[in-house]
């Protein structure tokens, strides 16, 4: 019978032909992941469930990036329970400062994650993958513990939620406005426990660092995962980088979905999530005149290539407004290398940005740019939850990284085309 | 009657023809400084006075570069309340996040200390402009805010101790290893309240960044300032960048010293300061096995162009040991800049390093490698007391940046000839 993506996946990895939405099953986890802030309560439950090792030294991966370079003396205590546990199972994936990056941003990019996985994290954005074609997920600090330990974890199958996005893409616009105009049509509950296929032109004419943010925010519509159909472009991302075997599933034709939803991509244009919800997105034309004090470029959700490529191209020549703290944030060493082979950083900070080594950071309230009472932040970042990035009377805006940089030069909110 | 530069420029600004050690002076105060955790204190101070304006809207420099970009929710109140006093007061030397660098970097580097200079900071390490051969002194808040309102400061004259380098120095030795040989000769109190001055042709010879870092550091003897003579490379290293007309002031052949030190700078080696004082400095043959955990580089001691091109240089092409953690800190975003088209920053990522935008950060305990218990840093900043860099059970160590770079690459203390 006809599946979806999501629901082959689970069944391979369930060992069975075939399953349905709503069904529990047992399945086996490609890899798991765990990060400075879950992964300390994991490895204290792990050594509770009292097995000698991990399941697999090679595929539990741990990425000390909320609060790195350690922000005080509670946060170098917790990387360094991660960095024994590390040391004591013999883990290769353990990523120091320095060799590592955020960890969404890190494990596509190190071949650890591929078509077909089963991935589980003790990160809410685990959900990122399924850009790969993949089901990834977040789970809680024991769910990843006993994962760690035995290489299964207990699910329900979800629905599938499809979203299909016809026509052409403005300039401009992106993987981030797309899930941000999703998110404000079905609300942040408005797929909770289902998974979110995003499929038709406009998706397959979609970077991959497009995708990536798309399946990134899944979890803001309360998103179960998200997920792209594999294609060329995964081809091309995956080749000679993925360190395991992967393969490509695609949703059956006449599977069953329990919505599909139709978009007129080229409609789209830049959003705009003001506090303190993602759903709260506008088009950029419906912002108006709103006052900024700090800009932020990075993150799991927008802290790649294209990413800084696109502010890098607004900001270029033209000075961060005097009232203005632009800081950027990319997603890993390799991409901060990158970057600065193609001068992007160069023309960053020569405008007057501040560039940091990859970390959460502010997107979670974490350092590195913790917002004062008062104070508004665009962010490129995945969420604007009330004192996210800081104080309470503080207030953040989601937004593509075109938008965030242009907003950098004007000091409030807009659009590329206004510094063009 | 013969005098010290110390006291010429002590006199010149208290109106006077000469002064005399101990005597009490008011003095005029060409510039002060403040920054993100000193400067609040002032401003509250500053508006108990009830003046209406600062004595000199130009001459009020603010600095946020311990805590920022905002490591939380305090540090960036602390920040909004100096953002607020520059826009009230209109005062053009406020530097933003993203403009800046770390105070006693970043002053010289903008042209607002000069030679023959009278600055007051509120922060210990304002000494470091005695390189240009200015009198500059770390203050209290309190002090600072009567000087940010008047324009003057009462100083006790400082008997001087004038320290005599002969000789060359070896490759790999520099300002650092000089300054932490002399401190740990005379102790960590050993030139309490006195003007320490730097003379001796390998002082002569020493580049400016080299002695920016020896009086950055005569703070950590308990000297009251550290000062060199100007010279034709403080010359070439103020034409067209000071703001304001300076003079150079030099010692009388007869001027009355407390004491005269004198050193073979071409026996000293690199030196390491062993927890938890800086007086407890060896000479790096000396140091034996230390394995260490962390590395920083960068600080306002030494975080300039020479100090990062001296720490590329050692890892080129090698790789950090794979249980250290390199963190390096540009002194500015200039610095940054510079060390970027110099290459410097690529090479330093490629080997694994961490490269952040300029702060304070660890040096103080602050954020951005805070240390867990047990764990050892090589950091070429200029303080190692008791949890200095985090956990009171954590270890630092004081080296030059090369030392630090080789140090990096062994996993252990080393000299940079083991490595090259």
């Amino acid at each position: 019978m006809a599946m979806t993506i999501t629901e082959k996946i689970l069944a391979a990895h369930a060992g069975r032909k075939r399953v349905s939405p709503g069904e529990l099953i047992n399945a086996r986890v490609d890899l798991t992941l765990g990060n400075d802030i879950t992964a300390p309560v994991a490895v204290r439950e792990f050594e509770r469930i009292g097995v000698a090792g991990v399941f697999d030294r090679e595929r539990v991966a741990l990425v000390p990036d909320h609060f790195t370079p350690n922000k005080d003396i509670k946060s170098a205590g917790q990387v360094a329970i991660l960095r024994e546990f590390a040391r004591k199972h013999d883990l290769p994936n353990f990523f120091e400062v320095g060799r590592m990056g955020i960890e969404h941003c890190l494990l596509p990019e190190q071949g650890l994650v591929g078509p077909g996985d089963l991935i589980i994290g003790a990160d809410s954005h685990t959900c990122t993958y399924g850009a790969l074609g993949a089901f990834s997920t977040g789970v809680g600090s024991t769910d990843l513990a006993a994962a760690m330990a035995l290489g299964e974890i207990w699910l329900k199958v979800p629905e599938t939620i499809k979203f299909v996005f016809e026509g052409e893409l403005q300039p401009w616009v992106g993987g981030k406005d797309l899930i941000l105009h999703v998110i404000g049509d079905i609300g942040v509950d408005g797929a909770r426990y289902q998974a979110m296929e995003f499929a038709g032109p406009a998706i397959e004419n979609l970077s991959m660092d497009g995708r990536f943010t798309m399946c990134n925010m899944a979890i803001e519509a309360g998103g179960k995962n998200g997920i792209v159909a594999p294609d060329e472009k995964t081809r091309a991302f995956v080749e000679g980088r993925c360190r395991r075997p992967y393969r490509f599933y695609r949703s059956d034709p006449d599977a069953g979905y329990k919505e599909v939803r139709r978009y007129d991509a080229s409609r789209v244009e830049p959003q705009v999530a003001f506090p303190h919800l993602p759903e709260n997105s506008r088009p950029i034309s419906d912002v108006g005149d709103v006052e900024i004090q700090q800009v932020v470029i990075g993150s799991c959700t927008n802290g790649r290539m294209e990413d800084l490529r696109a502010a890098a191209m607004v900001i270029k020549g033209k000075k961060v407004h005097k009232n203005v703290r632009l800081i950027i944030f990319p997603g890993t060493q390799e991409i901060y290398l990158q970057a600065l082979r193609e001068g992007l950083i160069e023309t960053l900070v020569e405008a007057g940005g501040a560039v940091s080594t990859p970390t959460c950071g502010p997107c979670l309230g974490g350092h590195m740019g913790i917002l004062a009472a008062g104070e508004r932040c665009v962010a490129t970042t995945n969420r604007n939850f009330v004192g996210r990035m800081g104080h309470t009377e503080s207030e953040v805006y989601l937004s593509n990284p075109a938008v965030a940089a242009a907003s950098a030069v004007l000091g409030r909110i807009a659009g590329p085309t206004e510094v063009l």
